[in-house]
């Protein structure tokens, strides 16, 4: 793992600083338990914030769409923003001013990039894939040359980037500790409900994928277990 | 109800345009079941996206912070993005072209405008808490003037906006649907865990908050339903 870079300007975190980390580690957890990042691209001098679910693979994040896409179009070899924030609680403390919310959140900046080619757009998809439902690739009708034409797929090297962490108890002043009133954290949790076939699928008896690896991406266990702390 | 402003160039879905909606009653229904929006800023001619929690009242949205944090700072009177997205479930196809994901989005465009005065920022926190503990704000120590000092509060007007909802099973090409793998959608779901105190009021036997109202906005119970179909 090479030494984090130094944060610049932009992603120095000023406020609470000791909520921040920028090592390669603490960015690839965040980045690893989620699915949907907010990618923010300027159009016409506008801030523009569009949502797409995206995948890392070592020092880089991908995302992708339609070939027609305007966002996709307009984010190629342009500076984006993208962030990943998961909610793991609302903490409630003892005075308005000290509520707060335990969150894992990543922002990543730089030049998006088109990756190019058949070979390596099809390898890309495939790893989404797998990361996701490992063996299902080869289970599935094959991509059309058709259909990787319409597909427009965009990558982030990770180099300037800025992670923020919150876990655990209030911090409420030391004042306020005997005021009447319940004080905690009321932690969110995602989970999987049970899958539900398309009628064609129930019909034939096809077995359902085993949603395992997404499960272990949405547990987190490493926040829920500090949050308890 | 008013009625919808015609999306202009910037709101207006080209992708898949039967999944958009520019009413405001499916924009609402995205904005109240959220409790994290990212914020699109553009710093330096540079797009920067910021999670912030977030709620609504009647036709605003609000969110906050510290005086001192730099991002509220610049956004104040700038043109910001601010989406809000909830992943309901990935949709699993016969071939990888046609997966999906199902979710409900909403984007807003504006300039986001502070909110001045003491009694107008202590209404408008007092609401953000009650819209999700009701009864807390009245049993918390009181707010202090040089907490209200240290605060900043953004509000934007909702004006030009775009919704996108996704739901039901995964469309796949006729000639694919006799292709041997399951097809259909893993569902996401979001819940809240038991409630955690601090020592404090562990100690002191405070009874926790009710924590349905929370419990409602994450449950969605529309967007689940028609998933199910």
């Amino acid at each position: 793992m090479s030494a984090p870079p130094a944060p610049s300007g932009r992603t120095r975190v000023r406020r609470r600083p000791q909520r921040a980390a920028y090592d390669r580690e603490a960015l690839h957890a965040v980045l690893d338990a989620g699915f949907v990042a907010h990618v923010g691209h300027v159009v016409d001098g506008f801030p523009v914030v569009t949502p797409t679910l995206y995948w890392r693979e070592d020092d880089r994040v991908y995302w992708h769409g339609s070939s027609a896409s305007r966002m996709l179009k307009l984010a190629e070899g342009q500076q984006v923003c993208l962030t990943v924030t998961h909610l793991d609680g609302l903490v409630l403390a003892r005075s308005a001013f000290h509520h707060s919310a335990n969150y894992r959140s990543a922002m990543l900046f730089g030049v998006a990039e088109a990756v190019t080619g058949d070979a390596a757009r099809l390898e890309k998809l495939r790893a989404m894939m797998e990361g996701m439902f490992p063996g299902r690739w080869d289970a599935l009708r094959p991509v059309t040359g058709q259909e990787l034409k319409a597909t427009r797929l965009l990558s982030l090297r990770i180099g300037e980037f800025s992670v923020k962490v919150r876990t655990g108890p209030p911090v409420d002043d030391d004042a306020d500790m005997d005021w009447p009133v319940w004080a905690g954290v009321l932690p969110f949790v995602q989970g999987l409900g049970a899958t539900i076939p398309d009628d064609a699928a129930a019909a034939a008896g096809h077995a359902a994928p085993d949603p395992a690896t997404i499960a272990r991406r949405l547990r987190a266990p490493q926040a829920r277990k500090q949050a308890r702390k």
